[in-house]
């Protein structure tokens, strides 16, 4: 056996087992009984031990220095790329700072459901504090003298910087303000109203799947508090909510979900548990399930698919066109809370928490500043106050458990979807009438062929800029955006 | 730490792991994708790598060497005697060996599955062939001159001896089988009849789990088409099955599994993540399942109760009182299938396997002589004749997957449940009042501080010797199976 193979048969089983912890998270959060959760910590930490044990074996230090220097393809060259960077990666930081890590965040996550159930800012702070404390020090374990926020970055976003992403998110903000304010001071649409049956949401949103082209052979779709997609390869499963006042929730947490599987489910089965065989970075992965969501969920032509389905499945529900229609599936509304944004305004919410995590990161900002500078952010953005801390600083659980430098990746994600739509609306000029037969197959095959099969082959960048022709930037979003809510709201 | 602390630490993460492995296969049978099924492949036999490194690992070796002769409390030299057994198991099964049996008996149970389909011994008998001579090899390495059926023998049930169940097991063969011919020669009670809605049979198996003590804050009960428990500590799910015209084999699955959770369930959890928290033996776990079916959940008693809880359901379905029902319930017919059999003639089924296994492993009986070997036996015992493969020697999975010593391990645990049940009664004089209310707490509550509590702290036969206060015999099964039917059947 060569080197090559048989550093790739011992990966192999890693991924395998990362594959079976990563179902332990999906158990967790849909099936698990609540009286589990001690036991399930400890099994979490065993499997956490066995990775970390695996990601840093001297074997692999031994089989990618005898492989240094040698020729390979480039299918080799991405594999070993991956590999050497999670080894590196897992051994920089002292075994005694990842258990810390763990265990704090752990418990951060419980305190921080407290206090945002209390919207007692003060009693998160301690661990708050604690947590950054925690992943600075690791941080500079990685970055050996580089940009500590670059190499958190890293783990969600490989190759990218936050300088890159602060020149890119400048041209964003300015341009995204001025055109929320327009919208905001236009007549907006209705509200939808009235019950919904939650099972017809559900039998509805279970066909939005299969629209979008989830394959049910290798997922299966079950209920959680917060919907999100888990595994890769031939395991693919989703998640979803209802809520009577709401369909408009179910399925476009749906069809999001479904943009996150489809990318997991569509990558080259010869990647099949190996490190090609997952999305490649949180920001490629994110600008599938906004795409799916938003430039084809959201679209004037698939809304007035959608209308016609809602009205089999719910009868008259009070908006008499398609029209009407997608003009309230796309209303602008105030609004706090980032997961409940629309597509015009999400991104302000993101980048506020982009700015204010690096100087957190970098000490700039003390957790004892880090309310007043968000609430002054806010009002600066978006026109008025934050009411109370779980509208505000407390809403979001990422910080508690250590996610510094992943909220960018949202953004990212939504610049690199506004790319591809463009160049996928170029190359498929008749998509709409498809899409008003509730045909998705031309956009999400061009997304698959594009993107998604290429699994961890290109860093994020050379994927998008390929797929597209051209580098990413935001002029492809911005352009949109303004098309659409102009056009909406009769700017 | 001392020696002790670092191989219990150790030990509990390997524990952890073997949680997460189990609720892989709980997952499979319940959950999984069915395109999935490759890529669980992988992930199984990963986690048994780890599991098997981790069970040989050198250091365990050091610590059992060192504590080697250490004077421990009861507790710790019960672990360690679990601790050794595993180890000592694991090393002498070569790894080349233990790799080829999995890939063997993966295979063959899928050839197994498809001969069934096809009523075609012939194409079962090579892989069988194969199967039997790997677990052969394997026996012999663990035996190491001592008996191979034995060895096999002792992963299901420490401790025990071919020549100790042969002795058992002779006396209850021809008593058995006089009690059945008298009670067929008689007149049969008449069938249930009628078809039962499913959910409504779900609903009141999952009253009957509550009934039994099944604790849902640490368990779950899903369906599936083999009913199982699995898992231990703070996480033991079940799974049962609906028939339309079948109530019966819903509920009484329901309780057969909620007795193995149970056990696992009420383990003290001091033992939780050891060696000592789960069940000790197959045998003692098939008795906790078997009492809480039978001679709590068939009971006279406990059935006049669940005839008002069927009526409260099902409204009038044909059977007028609480004694015919008691009669329906407990009714003998004629079958080939050993999961179908009621409690007079499965032990029956059961000894025809014992013997031929043990014949098949001793080669003593070839594998093209199976199929008449077991028709002939069957012809012999019941009286009639093995109509097609399936309902003959094709029936069973368990050898297909190489479970050689776990046949015996059902009857064993039935004459448990003999012994427990007479002991549980002689203390609990007034337990059918309590019964006759669908209050089962006496009989759970005693089998709970008598058997349950203990988990493997004891060893099989120790556990149910201190249970009863004396050595098991066949004696109290063929008691009681005497006085029951011979009061259903007028004998």
């Amino acid at each position: 056996m060569t080197d090559y193979d048989a550093l790739m048969a011992f990966t192999r089983t890693t991924e395998a087992l990362a594959r079976v912890s990563g179902r332990l998270d999906w158990d967790q959060e849909t099936m698990m009984p609540r009286g589990a959760v001690a036991q399930r910590g400890e099994e979490c930490a065993a499997m956490a031990e066995v990775l970390h044990t695996r990601q840093t074996d001297p074997r692999v230090t031994d089989w990618l220095a005898a492989l240094e220097g040698t020729a390979l393809d480039d299918t080799a060259t991405a594999q070993l790329r991956h590999i050497r960077r999670t080894h590196d990666r897992a051994r920089k930081v002292p075994g005694a700072l990842a258990a810390k890590l763990a265990a704090t965040t752990s418990q951060a996550q419980g305190i921080w459901a407290d206090a945002r159930q209390a919207e007692d800012v003060a009693a998160f702070l301690p661990v708050l504090g604690e947590v950054i404390a925690l992943r600075r020090e690791e941080a500079a374990a990685i970055a050996q003298g580089a940009s500590p926020y670059d190499a958190l970055l890293e783990d969600y976003e490989p190759g990218t910087s936050a300088e890159e992403l602060t020149a890119l998110f400048g041209a964003l903000r300015p341009a995204l303000a001025e055109l929320r304010a327009a919208v905001r001071a236009a007549d907006a649409p209705p509200p939808l109203s009235g019950t919904f049956d939650e099972a017809a949401q559900l039998q509805l949103s279970q066909r939005l799947a299969e629209v979008f082209g989830y394959d049910t052979a290798h997922g299966r779709i079950d209920t959680a508090v917060h919907p999100f997609s888990s595994g890769s390869g031939l395991d693919v499963r989703i998640t979803t909510r209802t809520q009577a006042d709401d369909p408009f929730n179910c399925f476009y947490s749906t069809i999001h979900e479904v943009g996150h599987a489809a990318y997991e489910q569509n990558i080259d089965r010869r990647y099949l548990l190996t490190p090609l065989g997952g999305g490649v970075s949180m920001g490629v992965h994110e600008s599938q399930s906004r795409i799916y969501e938003n430039q084809i969920g959201r679209s004037r032509a698939f809304t007035g698919w959608l209308y016609g389905q809602m009205r089999d499945a719910f009868g008259d529900f009070g908006i008499a066109d398609e029209e009407s229609f997608y003009r309230t599936v796309n209303r602008v509304a105030d609004g706090c809370i980032r997961t409940e944004a629309d597509e015009l305004q999400y991104n302000l919410h993101v980048l506020i928490r982009f700015d204010l995590e690096q100087a957190l990161i970098s000490g700039d900002l003390a957790v004892s500043d880090l309310e007043a500078a968000w609430n002054d952010r806010f009002a600066a953005d978006f026109g008025y106050h934050v009411d109370k801390p779980s509208n505000g600083v407390l809403q979001d659980v990422h910080w508690s458990v250590g996610l510094f430098g992943y909220f960018p990746t949202y953004t990212l994600g939504n610049v690199y979807a506004g790319c591809l739509n463009a160049a996928m609306r170029a190359d498929l000029p008749d998509l709409d009438d498809a899409l008003a037969q509730g045909d998705t197959s031309p956009a999400t095959a061009w997304l698959g062929a594009r993107v998604q099969t290429h699994g961890g082959l290109y860093e994020p960048r050379d994927l998008i800029t390929r797929a597209c022709g051209k580098a990413p930037s935001e002029a492809p979003l911005l352009a949109y955006l303004h098309e659409k809510f102009s056009a909406i709201y009769g700017l």
